[in-house]
């Protein structure tokens, strides 16, 4: 019974994250100008696809050490929890490229595109993936036994989010700005063609994340209601401060939520929910604040605010997570 | 293992209502102007997130009693049961802002409407809710004592919906028409912006709904085939009936299983599937009916039908639940 | 404790293919023309309700035996657990007349097509339904007797999805071309509305058919995450191919998923997920070849490929699958 609710339970945040590739979708696809809408849809349809192909062959191996080339009778052991449990992590690395994609919007072939998400999928990721959840090459006993903890990201702020943000800027940076992006200073002469489907994108990505954090705990006998709960909050801190700071930009209003979800997944099954609404809301701010200041004063074009975005919610996580981590204050 | 199993089976319902509140904002957004679409999409992100903030402050500790200051190690005993219930029960309360939204779309300013959200859903829902759901003041008891049957409502036909019906109804009196609504007589000079995220919105609230339905048993071992199947039939009753009587107009269409899904939530538990079929029919009629006689006859300009619809879907199944829980007929 | 579990399982399922309905809707609004939008919307919703009416009185006692018609406290026990098997299975047979309906789009009157699925829904289906799947008529003993297996076909892949082809394509076949639908030859002169509803619709159908795959094992006990990695290895198949060959046609694209996801229902309880993927790109690309060489040399107007393409992804399954029940081949 118990193998199988977990397959249960992993199934359901799989499906979850799984339709966050749909949020992704759309939430490009409002943002970017109607020409490019199609264009928006193939990278994020072919970029799962190719990272299912390098993660199933390649990446997952490499950081689990699991393979599933065994036949069918051994792969259906445990109602074949090893199974979705690629399944269930291949929707995290997926959304690496995902990232990526956001930022680079518009300028991106796909051939490139794809061979780069090959890559990353099959090797970059796993290799930190590995190191921080599969205690590879003992990073994480190393930092335990020199600072007295090791380095807990339970939902994959850093793993996840700021590591398809740091590609994302690298990846904004070498392809340039948009032909006229700045010809009228800060404002872009490309506004978002679809509030509507940026908002869809949105919310469907709102809704998933409950799955991305919950079900990280992968074992139904640990779910906690405390991450659900903490997710909320740093989505509520998340909006009201974007909106608030935006003065109801919808552009804002929609990605601050993420921004609080963003922050909130590496500590979402320690932190009370105060703290997650307080991290959410500096996180918000942090989003609105930084592409505002990427994009007025250093000229970076980075359409769905990813990079930047993600880059200082990333560094804010990390210098949160070692506080935590490793000086333990009990906080929040 | 009982209260990991309770937690991912409210979890699963919260989820799902939560989605039904993008439900909420593109059945609006489809149904007003074009030039109001973004209007609607902050009304609701930011009342549900307005909602969030009320109910763990004070909504909820004004209905059960219970708070969620205690330090996360009292928080996460059984699995955060007590958060992901707190969750749950917040996606209920912040559908009532959501349907005051829909029935004063297009005159309500951002600020007011925030203001009233908070009042509602930190003191008159809770004060309601409390009294029948938690058995507060001694309201239910005191009906048991007299008539011999306390007041049964399930899933919150009365409690959700009606009341926020009959919120809708008073604000959309205040505020009154909008400018030229009825230049022309019955038929809008303000056609629905778009059926598609109309249908879009109708569709996510019909399947959303059997979480909202379903999971108001609260623990799984009270987990009923029945509830779903009962939802099923009234929002295909309401579908049907609607289809007919508006001769397929896609606007009732799409409100029609709306309806019937409002007055199945408070017997969905005990009712048959023919008596909901019934239910659901007759409320569908209900919400074709009473629309068209408000906007005819009484010059009421209520944009998506919430107030006028659900106040009579609200009496409707008042008058059912009387004569089911007091009555105790046996008939569905 | 188990039954309720398992009414959890197959709700979520149920849920998850009653999505899925509104990906049929959106998949077919998005490729009509816009004046054919709200019709697709209507058709998709009114034939889903047919479908219950349909199923719920004659139906599913035909396939099945059992009816509902005893009183409520007959039908509550096991949580409902019949109940919510009967509306899982009401998801499954009401996808009949939805791949119909996108084979004859643009050309259906609402009246004929509501009579066509109810006695579909009511009669022809149950019939196939219960030979196949609950050993009506003896065939399936047959079969075992005869050639040494029974037919085995988990999901629907012949049961529910070439049987929706073959009546499509019959269909279309009797409706004739749209006008002036080959004015330009191959390249129709109506081309998809909107390939963002286009793409909302197809990934709603990915995200669904999770649950129209795993759930179909009916029990938690018996869930298995091969069926969701070999879905997902089938569909990643179909994408890839159909890119491919489509040079990332956004029609193809967003429609060799739903290919290679037709032909693993069959099989995926028993493959090996490199099968699957291999699968997978075969019925991706049969869909493509088949679609143009529908359209390009048989002047069929089989507007969103239902027709042609499940007939041959059927035809496919058919194949693999009597080689696998009856020949045994363990290759994949």
């Amino acid at each position: 019974m118990n193998s199988s609710v977990d397959v249960l339970f992993l199934l359901m945040g799989t499906v979850m994250i799984l339709a966050m590739h749909a949020g992704f979708a759309f939430l490009e696809l409002g943002t970017v100008r109607t020409k490019n809408q199609v264009n928006a849809l193939g990278k994020i349809l072919g970029d799962f696809c190719i990272s299912a192909i390098a993660y199933y062959f390649i990446g997952y191996q490499f950081a689990y050490g699991i393979n599933f080339f065994d036949s069918t009778d051994v792969l259906v052991k445990n109602n074949g929890y090893e199974l979705i449990k690629f399944f269930f992590l291949l929707t995290f690395v997926a959304a690496i490229p995902a990232i990526v994609s956001g930022g680079v919007a518009e300028r991106a072939r796909l051939i490139p595109l794809f061979v780069a998400t090959f890559i990353i999928v099959a090797f970059c990721y796993p290799l930190m993936e590995g190191m921080m959840w599969n205690g590879n090459f003992g990073l994480q006993s190393w930092l335990e036994a020199t600072f007295g903890a090791s380095f807990h990201d339970f939902a994959g702020s850093i793993v996840v989010h700021a590591f398809g943000g740091w590609i994302a800027l690298a990846a904004v940076y070498l392809l340039g700005v948009r032909h006229n992006r700045f010809k009228h200073g800060y404002n872009s002469i490309h506004p978002p063609s679809s509030i509507p489907f940026l908002a869809l994108g949105s919310w469907i990505l709102i809704v998933g994340w409950f799955g991305f954090n919950v079900m990280s705990a992968q074992k139904v006998a640990d779910i906690s209601g405390l991450v659900a709960v903490n997710s909320l909050m740093a989505m509520v801190g998340g909006t009201l401060v974007a909106m608030a700071m935006s003065k109801n930009d919808p552009g804002f209003m929609y990605n601050g939520p993420l921004a609080g979800l963003v922050a909130v997944c590496a500590g979402s099954d320690v932190m009370h929910p105060l703290g997650s609404l307080f991290v959410g809301g500096v996180a918000g701010a942090i989003f609105v604040y930084m592409f505002t200041f990427a994009h007025k004063k250093l000229k970076i074009d980075d359409v769905l605010g990813d990079a930047w975005g993600l880059w200082f919610v990333g560094w804010y996580c990390l210098w949160y997570l070692w506080t935590k981590s490793i000086v333990g204050s009990g906080w929040c």
